[in-house]
């Protein structure tokens, strides 16, 4: 009988091309078989947007031992959705979004095409992990995840996940250098919550040469629990990698009373 | 002393000129000053994308007693984010989304760029709602939804909703015609839970004339608790209008000691 390696499905929001997305495949190919279907370039607060009124298109990019990558001209999602239905040879045991160039902890997961990724996987009820570091630059450096994600990889592979639930695994910055190993360190991890947050000063306003406005969304980030230490924005600040167990399930449930107290 | 009226900020996903958000105005501008900014056109399946990458402009539609309009070429959250930056006068007492053209209940929350509106409005602490019909038409018939869109208005501009809290408002299709009043009506109103559901057979292939392949975004929805009765899904199969209280905090509380006992 043949024993099948586990299938990883791996996309981002930064394109099949980013750091992140390669150093992924690179750390987690030994666990199965890797397909990598990811936009053709950056995709970034894409959320889980698909494309409803576009044609779609896949284009290999590479195909060796074990690891197939094909880029996709839509959004996150779409190559969520379009690996599953046209290039997968069987269900996929991971879902894997990342790894993320930059935070997508607290409400950024609304934002987040790589957590629009995972929760694609979710809703197919595939286990699913989205990976971020808190570093958008293009030569971040992702070495330091590599234990901590080998680790969440063993776990979800032998474990799973609860039904509708998937993982936001966030990695705070390392301050110090290769001289300074003994500052290379993570605080520990944490299982958080997600932390309630604003963004404020959203939109830059300018000036076009032919005489009208234009904006850049920009915008910075305001923690709105800062004294709850058991946020993932909290861990992120104290050196902790944050994962925040995070769920298909949007009902407010604690509100369901307080509506059918209405009698509409 | 001056009294201020409410001010209400309206956006969809289906673009300012679309016929559900022109309803939508017309049925509750009595209630306060009425702010549309509206994509230029459809945007649907937008979720709560935001475009971190193309500049944005607005345009000026419409201008009169208490309503203005505004047109953005971003998603339906830039719409929001847009509004609240550069035109609303004051801070809206509502944001509402809608009417769509097209059902938003069960996991169709996640991609809705209705829904994208009013998770924006209610994370940034503003009550929020959305109103969807089940009919993708054009054309659709909003009047029917005029009484319970104004019930729920009025209930929400005099009451409020919990913090991290909006609602998500599904109407069925009401068979019948004006010839048989008696069957234009709804069951009644249902406050839900959202429905697990699964969306099957998705992407179509085609052939490109020169000789490639693409693919349209399809497939049908299934629900994946069909024995259920209190979900969206439930109400809207029979007859009732849906309101599904949602929530901007994703995690997912029940999988924390899980993850912890991982010892990661």
């Amino acid at each position: 009988m043949e024993i099948k390696r586990p299938l990883l499905l791996i996309s981002n929001d930064d394109g099949y091309q980013a750091k992140g997305i390669r150093s992924l495949v690179e750390m987690v190919s030994d666990y199965g078989d890797v397909i990598v279907c990811a936009p053709e370039d950056a995709r970034s607060g894409f959320s889980c947007a698909f494309s409803a009124t576009i044609p779609l298109r896949l284009i290999q990019r590479e195909c060796r031992e074990g690891i197939e990558v094909w880029s996709c001209n839509g959004t996150p999602v779409d190559c969520v959705k379009m690996a599953l239905a046209e290039i997968c040879p069987r269900r996929p045991d991971m879902v894997i979004g990342g790894i993320n160039h930059g935070d997508n902890a607290s409400v950024n997961a609304h934002y987040s095409g790589t957590m629009g990724v995972v929760l694609e996987g979710c809703m197919k009820y595939i286990p699913s992990v989205a990976f971020s570091l808190c570093d958008h630059r293009d030569d971040a450096d992702f070495e330091p995840l590599r234990p901590f994600i080998r680790d969440v990889m063993q776990r979800v592979l032998q474990d799973g996940l609860p039904k509708g639930v998937c993982l936001n695994v966030n990695f705070p910055v390392l301050e110090g250098s290769g001289e300074r190993e003994e500052v290379r360190n993570y605080a520990g991890v944490k299982v958080c919550r997600m932390s309630p947050g604003t963004w404020k000063q959203e939109v830059t306003r300018c000036h076009h040469p032919r005489g009208y406005d234009y904006w850049w969304m920009v915008g910075h980030y305001q923690n709105d629990a800062p004294e709850a230490t058991d946020t993932d924005r909290w861990a992120l600040e104290h050196g902790y990698v944050a994962i925040t167990p995070t769920q298909i399930d949007l009902t407010a449930y604690q509100a369901i009373d307080i509506i059918k107290g209405w009698n509409l």
